[in-house]
């Protein structure tokens, strides 16, 4: 089928099955951070389902931002989506041809992100399930957690695994700071190998921040003394009441600022220091 | 945006987030089978994830049969998918434009379903999901599920609940019968209420047959004398070995054999007396 430019096929795999899987890759002033991390990320993915990455990839994410629209100069997002093309059935084709849709817009775009959250337990993520650490598509598990949140006056969703362990944001890593260590639920935890969360790691641990990668038990929550989230959009964000209960002294604690800080400070270094 | 036939927007929420739900719908000689128990349930999913149904479903689905193709006459398969439409960010639009995607295809196509499948464990779902019992677009799971079970030497994927029950196939109802008894896992233990498993509950009943609503423990498929499936697709098939292990005799057993009789025998009853 000829497909018109930002459509897709009705009977596309993602669209009818969420069989795909995506990235969310940050414009700093034209620079794409990351891309490498973002991409290897999604090779993962797609090799796990079986699926091939279009070999021309950079190629066709370089001439996008080489397009028009003065991307090389703006702040925004690009998202990359993946998925095994059209097909129906829940048996994927024998010879799929995937389809890649690569889109640009202006983040933030409206207010910005918040940096400091009220948040609720919402939503459950399996840790053993067979696409735990794949970014695929299915987020509706997500978006409910957040409306559900949103409903009860937080701003903000906390997930939580097979073992009851909280474990991620609707759309963010979790990291909470109990005695001084960093408690960071990872991928045998049920979370995303997120790119920014790797990236506060390594700032942790040059901190001399001792880490844990663990999930976070529900009932030691008041022996927090800090809670933050970090993504790709958010960057890091803190986390002050949970289900209205104070973390801390209900204001972002000082590991939290100071790895947003340094992470800012990462991001002013590699920014025009794009490679593609 | 003006939208080609059978296509949708890039930007779809279906298609980046799997914000959306569908039915599948057989047509037996042009007859919609139990059209308003899908369309039931289509509405109460999307009640929980707060989007409308378009008013004019009915009238377009009668639009399409209507139509070219045929379709009053033949066999086939109806698929419903409405989504949350275009919109950017995991927090829906607080004024969603809803995509209605209304797709008929000839069915069975190709081979007919196995009516006998070996299955394998694999893929998990959480009955505590909020997004438990609906029947979402994210496949992802069920889909890897499916194609691990064939790498195996398998035809098919039983998945398990959070408490490691037995509770659907790949994309099936599952039932066992162990002494005499009917184990129908149902909505609290993760399983989608399936229109076809209402219909068999229904003839068991009849039969006088006893029914329990649980997961089957794997520890107890040496004491089940049967195993089968229902979906809208397959009907009813029989699960006749797991893991390499047999079932019963191994083969289709006798409840599972009546209960697919008895649900041909009202399809037969049923068709022709479509009321759309």
């Amino acid at each position: 089928m000829n497909l018109e430019p930002g459509q897709v096929g009705a009977d596309d795999r993602g669209l009818l099955l969420g069989d795909g899987l995506f990235e969310t890759i940050r414009l700093y002033r034209g620079h794409p951070f990351r891309l490498e991390a973002h991409l290897s990320r999604l090779e993962k993915g797609a090799h796990r389902l079986g699926l091939e990455v279009p070999p021309d990839l950079r190629a066709r994410i370089g001439a996008l931002l080489e397009g028009g629209g003065g991307w090389r100069e703006r702040d925004g997002a690009l998202r990359v989506t993946l998925t095994r093309g059209p097909g129906w059935g829940l048996l994927p084709p024998q010879d799929p041809n995937p389809s890649l849709l690569l889109a640009l817009r202006p983040w933030p775009s409206g207010a910005p992100p918040l940096l400091e959250v009220e948040a609720a337990l919402f939503g459950w993520l399996d840790e053993r399930a067979l696409t735990s650490g794949i970014k695929g598509t299915g987020y509706l598990e997500r978006i409910q957690a957040l409306r559900e949140s949103i409903r009860v006056g937080a701003e903000e969703a906390l997930l939580r695994n097979s073992m009851g362990r909280l474990v991620e944001g609707a759309a963010a890593n979790l990291f909470g700071v109990r005695e001084g260590v960093l408690l960071a639920p990872g991928v045998r935890d049920g979370a995303l190998a997120g790119i920014t969360r790797g990236i506060l790691l390594g700032l942790a641990e040059e901190l001399g921040v001792e880490v844990l990668e663990r999930g976070i038990d529900p009932v030691e929550l008041p022996d927090l003394t800090e809670l933050f989230l970090s993504s790709t959009l958010r960057e890091v964000a803190a986390v002050v009441r949970v289900e209205g209960v104070a973390i801390g002294d209900g204001r972002p604690g000082p590991l939290t600022s100071r790895l947003r800080e340094e992470f800012r400070a990462l991001v002013d270094r590699e920014r025009g220091g794009g490679t593609l």
